[in-house]
C-alpha cells in the first residue's frame, strides 16, 4: 500500500458498513491523522461509526497500538524489573494511587504511573498530588525515567508527546458524543500504558452512582474488554470490578486525600480503603513477580506498611518530584481551608445511604472539582466522613465536616447535596462488597476465587 | 433557548441514541454551523450518526429547511405564475432539462433552475450548456431573476450565498462516506429548490446500472422521501422513477448532447428522450397549472415543438446567458472532436445491452468527464449510439460512433469499455418500461394510472 492509495473514506465507510477494518489500515489511519492528511472531521466521522458499530477485538487492539505508536514511547528495559502500572475508572474519594505505588514500589516491583486530571464528578491523581507544595507533575521523559530508577516508581501527566493521537480523538470525542464507547475507552487507556512502556496492568473499574459507569453489567463488559484487548497486545493485565456506590474512605477533596493517603501508609487507613488498597496491590506484586500468589503478596504489602518502607518510598518520591516532605510529617503543610462546617446527625440509627455522586458534586460546588478541563480547583476545600456506610450514629455526633473557602459555601451544600446525599435507617444497610468481581484472561472469578486460587503465572 | 444554552453535542448525542431532535435544535445546529460555533468535526459526527439512525421525514424537514435559510433566498414573488423545476438524481445521456426547461417554459409555467457539474460516471447540465460558446451559467441573483423574466426560464448553477449550508455539508459528506444517506440527499436536493424559489418540483429518480441508485426499491423509497419531505415543507413535489439500466438519447458527452437536446426541440427527437421529457415536462405543467391534466399537458408539449416556441425558448436563453444562438441552426460551432472511430456490429441479431455505466467510463476515458472536481472536462468527446436497446442490427453496421481528441484513446476505449458494454443477442430482449412508477403524495402509480388519472389540484 503507497500513500497515494491510501483513502481515508474507505476506512470509514468499512467501518460505517460493519466490515472488517484491516490493522494495516487502522494505522494507516491514525499515522495519517497525526500527520494530518486524514482530517478532523474524518476522524469524528470514523469515531461515530465506531459508537454505532462498535470495534471488534482485533480492530480495538490495532487502534490502540496505533495509538501507542503515534508519539514517543518510554524505553524503560534497561530498569530491571516487570514494570507494572494500575489504571481506575475513577471514583469519588478514589486516591488510592497515591498510596498504592510506594507500597508496591517498597516490595520490589516498579510502577511507571501516568495519571490524569479531574474532571466533572471525580477528582484526579495529579490534582490531589499537587495539593503537596511545590510537587511537580509534569515530567520530562528523562525525569519521568530518572525518578523511576532512584524511587522505584513515578507519578507523572500525560506528556505532550506520550500518544499524542489518544489526547486529539479525546478531545474530539469530547466535543462530538463519542466519549461512552466501551473500544474507545479501552484504546484509550491502554495505548497510554502500552507508551509509557508499562508491561503488566491492574484496572479498577468502578462501577455505582460515583462511577463513569453506574450499571454493573457495562462494567464487567468494559473489564473483559480491556483484559483482552490488553493481553491481545502482550501486557499481563488483570481488572477488578469494585464499588463505587458510596465514596471510597472518609475523605473527598485533594489536599484531605492525600492526608488520607499519608494515614495509611502510617496504618491509619479506613478499612474500604485499605481493603482495595491491598487487592489491587497484591495483583500487581503477582503480575510484576514480586509474589507467587495474592495472600503472600498481601503479607508483603501489609509489611511495607507496618515497617515504614511505604511511607519512606513516598517520601522519596516528594523529594525526587520537588514537593515538600514535610507535609508527611504535619499534614498543616497542606493547604488548609479557612470554614469548617460539621454537619451532626439528626437521629439514632445507622448511615443508610452516602450517595457518592452527590458528595462529589457538593465538592465541586465547594471549588474543588473541575466543570470545564481549564477551570482551576481549591485543593483546600473537600469532605470529611466521619460515619460510613453501614455505621451506627447517634442523635447530635458529628456525620461529615464541610471544609469551605467561606462559611456561606458551607452552609449552601449542607442545605442542598449534602443533605440529599445522606440517609440514617432505623436498620443497618445490607452491605454489598467492595470487589465485586476479578476479570482475568482466562476466566472472572470472585475475590474469593481468585484469593484462593494462588494462579501460577500472575492471574493468567 | 439562548446562545449559551446551546449544545451542539447535545444535538448529536441525540441522534446517537435515536431520540427525537426538534425542528428548533435542528436549526440551531444548522444555523450555528453556517456562523462557526459548530465544528466541521461536529457536523461529520452527526452526519454518521444521521446516516447510520437515520432521520425521521420531521427531521429531515427541518434540515432541509435550516439548509434553505442558511444563505439568500430568492424571491421570486414579484413574477407572475407557479414557479417549478425539476431535478434528475443523475444517469448517463440524461439531458432532459436542457429541452425540457424550454418546452415547459414556452407552454407558459416559468422555470427557475439551478443545475449541478458533473462528477464520476454521471454528466452535469452545467458543463453540456457551457459547450455552447459563450454560455455562463454563473450568475449573479439579479441575472437569474432578470433572465427567468425575459426568457420564462433560466438556467445556473448553485452560487456560493445559495444553501450554503448545503454546499459545506456536502463536501464533508463526500470524505467521511455519508453520501449514500435518503435522508441525506433528500435535504441537500431539496434545500436548494426552496431556497432558489421554487413552488412546485418533479422529480426524476434514475435507478439501473447507470443511475447513483442501481436497486429500484432503494429509488422508490428516496422518490417516496422526496415528495413526503417536500409536501412537508409546502413544496408541491412529484416523482418519476425512471429506467438507468441503458443510456438516455443516443448521445452520451457535452456537445453531441446539446446537439441532440436541439434536435428534440426541432422534432428530431430520439423516442426514449422524447418519452421522459414529455412524461416530467407534463407533470411540471399540471404542477404549475399551465394544464388541467397530464395528456393535455403532453399536446400543449407538443405543440411546443411542432411550432418551434420551445426552440425560440432556447435561443432566447442562449442570448440572454452570454452564448452563441448560432450553433442551434449550425452545430458545427459547438466544439467538434478530431477524432472520430466507427464501431461495427460484429453479428446479426439485436442490441441485447448497452450498459450505461461503461459507456459513461468510456466517456471519463476519453477525458470528457471529471473523476476529481477539479479535473476540467474536454465538452467535444463522447459517444454516440446508432442502435439502441432491443434494435435490429446487421454484421457491418455502424452501431456506436466515438468521438475522440486523439486516435489511441478512441480505440482504447473501443477495445476496453465499448466492447464490454454491448451485447448483440439472436432474440430481441425483453423490453423493461422507461418510466417505473409515478409517486404522488397520496399514492405510487404507474405512469399509465397516472396518465388516466386526470389528477385534480396538481397530481395531489
Amino acid at each position: 500500500v503507497t500513500d497515494s492509495d491510501f483513502a481515508p473514506r474507505s476506512v470509514i465507510a468499512k467501518k460505517r458498513d460493519r466490515l472488517a477494518v484491516s490493522s494495516e489500515e487502522i494505522s494507516r489511519f491514525i499515522s495519517s491523522f497525526v500527520a494530518g492528511s486524514v482530517t478532523d472531521y474524518q476522524m469524528t466521522a470514523f469515531l461515530m461509526a465506531a459508537f454505532l458499530n462498535g470495534l471488534t477485538g482485533e480492530e480495538t487492539a490495532a487502534l490502540t497500538l496505533a495509538m501507542a505508536q503515534s508519539g514517543r514511547r518510554l524505553k524503560l528495559d534497561r530498569l530491571p524489573g516487570i514494570k507494572v502500572d494500575k489504571h481506575s475508572t475513577g471514583g469519588v474519594g478514589d486516591k488510592v494511587s497515591i498510596p498504592l505505588a510506594p507500597l508496591v514500589a517498597a516490595c520490589g516491583v516498579p510502577v511507571p504511573m501516568v495519571s490524569g486530571r479531574g474532571l466533572g464528578h471525580t477528582g484526579g491523581t495529579l490534582d490531589k498530588l499537587e495539593s503537596i507544595p511545590g510537587f511537580r507533575t509534569r515530567l520530562s521523559a528523562e525525569d519521568f525515567e530518572r525518578v523511576l530508577a532512584g524511587v522505584g516508581y513515578v507519578m507523572g501527566g500525560q506528556s505532550e508527546d506520550l500518544a499524542p493521537a489518544d489526547r486529539r480523538m479525546y478531545a474530539l470525542r469530547d466535543v462530538t458524543a463519542t466519549i461512552e464507547s466501551i473500544p474507545l475507552i479501552v484504546s484509550s487507556i491502554l495505548s497510554k500504558k502500552i507508551a509509557e512502556g508499562a508491561q503488566a496492568l491492574v484496572l479498577d473499574v468502578k462501577c455505582g452512582r460515583g462511577a463513569f459507569m453506574a450499571d454493573e453489567q457495562r462494567a464487567r463488559t468494559l473489564a473483559r474488554e480491556l483484559v483482552r484487548v490488553g493481553t491481545l497486545l502482550g501486557l499481563k493485565t488483570v481488572a477488578f470490578i469494585t464499588d463505587m456506590d458510596r465514596p471510597l474512605g472518609r475523605a473527598v477533596g485533594h489536599s484531605v486525600e492525600i492526608e488520607e493517603s499519608i494515614g495509611l501508609l502510617k496504618g491509619q487507613g479506613p478499612p474500604d480503603l485499605l481493603e482495595i488498597t491491598l487487592a489491587l496491590g497484591s495483583a500487581m506484586l503477582v503480575l510484576g513477580e514480586g509474589a507467587n500468589d495474592l495472600e503472600s503478596a498481601r503479607s508483603r504489602l501489609l509489611a511495607a506498611i507496618a515497617d515504614g518502607s511505604g511511607l519512606e518510598r513516598f517520601r522519596k518520591l516528594v523529594e525526587a518530584q520537588g514537593g515538600d516532605p514535610g507535609v508527611l510529617d504535619d499534614p498543616a503543610g497542606l493547604p488548609q481551608a479557612p470554614y469548617k462546617l460539621i454537619v451532626e446527625c439528626e437521629r439514632n440509627g445507622y448511615v443508610g445511604d452516602l450517595d457518592p455522586l452527590l458528595l462529589a458534586e457538593a465538592v465541586v460546588e465547594l471549588g474543588g472539582g473541575r466543570r470545564r478541563v481549564e477551570d482551576a480547583i481549591d485543593p483546600a476545600v473537600g469532605i470529611l466522613i466521619h460515619r460510613a456506610l453501614g455505621e451506627a450514629v447517634k442523635k447530635g455526633e458529628p456525620l461529615l465536616t464541610i471544609l469551605a473557602a467561606w462559611d456561606e459555601a458551607a452552609r449552601r451544600v449542607a442545605g442542598n447535596q449534602v443533605r440529599a446525599a445522606v440517609r440514617v435507617d432505623r436498620e443497618p444497610p445490607p452491605l454489598t462488597p467492595l470487589i465485586r468481581g476479578v476479570v482475568t484472561p482466562a476466566s472472572d472469578l470472585t475475590w474469593d476465587e481468585a484469593r484462593a486460587a494462588k494462579l501460577q503465572g500472575g492471574l493468567a
